[in-house]
């Protein structure tokens, strides 16, 4: 309960800081027979990998997952998967010049509050590497998911004051440019606008959308453990991301009854919706409409302009933050919000096969 | 795991239907030694009270706490605190018109869904009626958290299209109008819109802000276990909300590197923020701001107006929704959101006190 | 995690003291569609009643099940099932005596060493009456249990040192005599044992042993939730019980690996074995044979003998535990032992269907 | 909930197969601050090491520690904690002759049974390999409960019938014998017996004693999660444990109330008792004697004598293990017990700093 673990019955343990030996997971509960190797990990790994378009760092990162348990030619046993990434690139480095300031808009100060010690080099276990673990778990409940038919895709709405509109979506183009905006025009001119902010020493925030396609109705926990709160846990714990919100989300505030409630139908023998404002998820449970989410995600906080601040002595300091950052985070927080998307799924559709005394007499049959 | 369960150290498990014969919450985990009485729970509940204002429903409820367990003379034991409402309106009505319809915004198709059987007298399970569990629970854990120094305030920060601006806010309002929303004039204007949505046959949503003052820095887990995370869980858990963000929220994703970065500063010999983009939360920890968050709600979806739907057997029928609903369900949704953020709160607080092994000893000592 | 909660999936959570309003517990994750009545669990309290024989104290309790959610025409809904017993007989007592003083072999001393404060009418939570909530919501398990082919069958194997050899066993003799013994004639010198006992102001222990017939073979999880670990921990969180084996136990230290391994064969297609001294379990998972597990149950602690102890202020005092006290506690705890088996091998059966994909995929189909 | 994750604040999550990369466990929750190296593991994990005398098998397995995260500049950091063994002693044998062989008390069959594949080499997850991740992480909580005056010593009590009696325990012999008995006399005996059996083609079981000095007074959560049924799992969870008692266990079932009940009396301010037949633990809450625990080990059951058994495919075969084996488990098992043990208490401690108001507010003040 220190926070490293997530889920109950698909339950991963993520390890591991910045300048490290290594980051990693344990997966315990994915289900056995599944095909697995580490090429499936690694195609997830490499779209959170920086380096990929010029808003990325320049770090050369070159993760690379090891399967070091739990997979037995070829296919997963159901016992413990530990998954292993070496940090390539922490050689030694001074940061006797940051070891001590707490840098605006960064975990530096709140982790010394809390454990009074801190790994300070790269940010240690609060930097975006903290996020391979769940990438690469992630991977693996997105194979589990498609299994079972259900798919997830995930891409930047919005880059700064630049928003797709849904008319122009273009699910195509996600993979064609390096901001993953599903319209290639709209991330040229969020090019751009990253291009001036970077150019003004400052960063940019932006919004991540993801849909689910494929999910059965009913999956979900009524009260606490409601399919929407475990998603909005799931994508809140990702770094930088300050709202989530499901559906018409905030619109919804200032909606109507009657605009905002989904009128069912049937087709093909199936209750089906003729809009979705509920994002798919009604009363906590899916609804089998798509399940529609956003994030929002803040400006990089690192940033190059000089900045105010304090350190761990109380005095007053200036800070300029140079070094590899990214000026917006959205492009490789994509694969990591569809990561901790598919972790949660996965989970609480596992824990849905016992909903029923019908299904249990079934499956012990 | 079936969702009815919340919290790990300081830890709820609700029960209810809302036509049962009561409603109930069990508190397991809150510490021994505070003061408790029935009252300390009914002011919370009489806050969620209908048939205060004429926009909430007609219903004559009249929730009365009766505390069966780990209360002696006057003080908490340590064992477990169960708590019961019995439901007093729960008259035979004939609710064969709407047994097998499932309405619009609704949890009726999904709950069928999931479970193949469902109490369909008044929502069941997901009716408004579960959430007397929580608020209950949240009295308490209000209380702990006055002892600790800490206070939480919620209040209607929109209704539908109005909403008060942050430099009007009048905190002494909140209580001051039926709708508490902290400014007397809007929520005049409020009122006149919510008639007019009722009059149209309508309903209207809004949005809730909720401020915590007193939190010491360095509260919550990193990685999934952030203090945002939970928030996020925690209130998205409520029916019928939509949207979480801290903070800044959606605003900081259109927001710059330079402006949403808070600078540090020292006063009193303490680490303070020279404003509160963050929300009082930074890496997941608070950082001794003032926490801030922000619930959209959706606006009833139980309407007057004749609506298009389909019941269990697939066939096609028309609705409309009479009887006491609420034209919006944000007043007496705020005592909601302050008892789930409540309830988030003091677990996080006693889950964090053996973050430092310092502690650990000094407390063993 | 204070300890009233038990399981994972099928989660109950117990509440009361002995001399409150009542006793109760809620059960979550109970699977939609399981007939159920208030019959189901009074039968199952009424074994664990006092004033049965002349054995069990005589206090006249008549502990009435009430169900207060979760059960709609009949059948179980999925939501959580809450179990109310009021406490009949907490009449104003004198405990003026005893409110201070540490009973030798009670938690008294441990309950305000933990807490400081402690409801001493009874015992509070540490009274016999605790289990209430254990056995109302075993009745629910076992109804399960038996739906799915699986049935638990507890007695009194041994009464201080009369024991009953497996030779001899009876199992039709259990509800036969008033210890649950599966032996009459050895209830008989049992029962003169007692009288002994009674007659010298003292009290015995006695050792209870479970079978379990229908497990398939495969449930539990390997390592920590090996299912004999989780079922010593459910057996012993029962109050005085002081040691758990299963199959062939403390026997097993000082065999040999040629006497206590067993052979397997096939039999109608069925992995079988040709001894049980696994006692069911093989490396934390059912292997097909009966489960089999013994629990040792300490002397009732409260006796008539005069006795040397200490009260809350330090001063040495002696103590004479008169009143309404069972000389001993087995035949009582036989249904607490069945209860908490079941409880924990239908938590372990619905953890176990996530075990393979293709057993998911076949649910999802 | 697979199994490989146990405690609830200080939570260990254990991966590895027998023939896989390695072996390992994060911890989870380990509070900041305490002084850690990879020698104080090492330490602990050469105390299970085979090879150290005649008796454990031939193997020449080196098992080094390695940490990959979680301490920085020697303290840990309160971030989790992740300790790597790699296997060194994989290399390519023949399991061909066993693969497909249920081996008599081992976990083949039911693993399969379960999950319908299983990593065969070496017994895959079910190998003794898997009690490495457990030993590392009890060195961590080890050295934590040092911090609190708490210490924790397991022997072999008995090898099959060779038993040494309390009266003749010598602590000091535990680590001169290579068996851990507490006497080199009766350590000869065994030695002696275990040669007769090894020269039997035959194995023994045993019984390993544990005793905890220093605990507090108060430790543990009534009803469930009281410390002995905690314990309880932790011990039978280590394979080829059949039975744990506590305190006088099995022989308080045969005893009476007056012979059982420890008398208080009071010592330095403080209450004591003057005999321990409780084990420490009275209503699941230690009560500040030593904590005594025992676990029967069963034999060794792969066995060089020929043993009648069935294939994978339902055929009777013979088999004769040969190899590298154990002829008896105690001794490697005893610095188990103790790591099982102190990661149980370790997290009970941490979980009762929340148990009263007082405490909470002195923490935060």
């Amino acid at each position: 309960m220190a926070g490293s673990v997530y889920g109950t019955l698909f339950q991963i343990s993520t390890w591991g800081e910045s300048h490290g030996p290594g980051v990693g997971v344990t997966i315990d509960g994915c289900p056995a027979g599944l095909s697995l190797s580490e090429i499936d990990i690694q195609k997830f790994l490499d779209r959170r990998k920086p380096g990929q378009n010029k808003f990325t760092t320049k770090r050369k990162e070159n993760d690379t997952a090891q399967i070091l348990s739990g997979v037995f030619e070829g296919r997963t046993t159901g016992t413990p998967i530990s998954i292993l990434v070496e940090n390539q690139n922490q050689k030694s480095r001074d940061y006797n010049n940051i070891m001590d300031i707490y840098r605006p808009g960064h975990a530096d100060y709140t982790f010394d509050a809390k454990y009074g010690i801190r790994d300070y080099r790269g940010g240690g276990r609060s930097s975006g590497r903290e996020t391979i673990g769940r990438v690469a778990a992630g991977a693996v409940a997105s194979k589990l998911l498609n299994r079972l038919g259900i798919s997830i895709t995930a891409y930047a709405k919005s880059i700064g004051p630049i928003t797709v509109p849904e008319a122009e979506y273009n699910y195509a183009a996600i993979r064609q440019n390096s901001l993953y905006m599903p319209n290639n025009d709209c991330a040229a001119q969020a090019s751009a606008y990253l291009e001036s902010r970077a150019a003004n020493q400052d960063s940019s925030g932006g919004i991540i959308e993801c849909v689910v396609s494929g999910m059965p109705a009913g999956i979900g926990e009524p009260v606490f453990d409601k399919l929407d709160a475990n998603l909005a846990k799931a994508i809140m714990s990702i770094g930088s991301v300050k709202g989530v919100e499901i559906g018409d989300g905030f619109r919804a505030a200032a909606s109507s009854g009657s605009a905002n409630n989904d009128s069912f139908y049937m087709k093909e023998n199936t209750v089906r919706k003729k809009s979705n404002h509920s994002g798919g998820i009604l009363g906590g449970l899916s609804d089998g409409s798509p399940i529609i989410l956003r994030a929002a995600v803040k400006p990089t906080p690192s940033i190059a302009r000089l900045q105010e601040t304090v350190n761990r002595m109380g005095e007053s300091v200036s800070l300029s933050v140079h070094g590899r950052h990214d000026p917006v985070i959205v492009p490789r927080a994509v694969v990591i919000v569809e990561s901790m998307t598919a972790l949660t799924l996965i989970d609480m559709l596992l824990i849905n096969m016992c909903s029923r005394l019908d299904g249990v007499i079934d499956f012990y049959k």
